[in-house]
């Protein structure tokens, strides 16, 4: 079992390479049928007249994904407990079926909570295809502190 | 069929009522199982000790429902081509298996693309339970004008 991180454990600067995915169109598909049900999403060959220029995953299918990665890749052994919000998201290139992708975090700050025993770790966290950004978003995990 | 929305029709200050879900808890566990399993969120009895105070919905879960109903409600008849971003994500309060939420969305601004044919249309999105805020985002939307 992986050691478990504390909000102590962070510190500016650190990076966290939190793997890759090959994304489908079926999975395109069945996200944008749940939750975003617009042509340029649903539909492969609607999508090719789209000025997404091909059959692209919705703007919040690649969030959801992306933190699948942070989990898989870093939370899963941290004492995280939520999150505020996320301070931006930039959505900067269309990702496509058949794209691979992948995602980094990256320790921006950290502070302790006016409430004891825990504190808020502020990421950036990138998604890559083709070695250039697609997409971007900062968001602070409240973390908690080591037991004593 | 719903008359179609273009840029000329969005101005600053109007209101859409987005409707409202009840959400449950199968959907947060499916949703966790596949893009954020963490204890809180995949297992109920888990969830009931986590600072949540009891089987909340992933941040991103809320983000992803939002945009169902914001297609759903306004996007189904708008010449939307999608979005460069979010401004911003405020996750305010959980919200739990068994809360009705509801959904707004107000236009912030407008403003013309440097590219013809289309403009910026900008939202905050709310989601409310209770009367109270639970979540809120803004985002713009790239909408076609009307074609002359």
């Amino acid at each position: 079992m992986a050691e478990m991180l504390y909000f102590e454990d962070f510190a500016e600067g650190q990076e966290y390479d939190l793997g890759r995915h090959t994304i489908g169109s079926e999975e395109i598909v069945a996200y944008a049928a749940q939750f975003d049900p617009q042509p340029q999403h649903l539909d492969p060959e609607a999508a090719k007249a789209s000025i997404l220029g091909g059959h692209a995953a919705s703007g919040w299918h690649l969030c959801s994904l992306a933190m699948r990665m942070i989990v898989d890749g870093l939370l899963y052994r941290a004492a995280s407990q939520g999150s505020p919000g996320v301070d931006e998201v930039q959505w900067r290139k269309p990702v496509l079926a058949g794209d691979t992708v992948c995602m980094t975090a990256k320790v921006l700050s950290t502070r302790a909570s006016t409430k004891p025993g825990r504190g808020f770790v502020k990421f950036r966290y990138e998604m890559h295809k083709d070695g250039k950004l697609a997409m971007m978003f900062q968001s602070s995990v409240l973390m908690g502190k080591r037991p004593s």
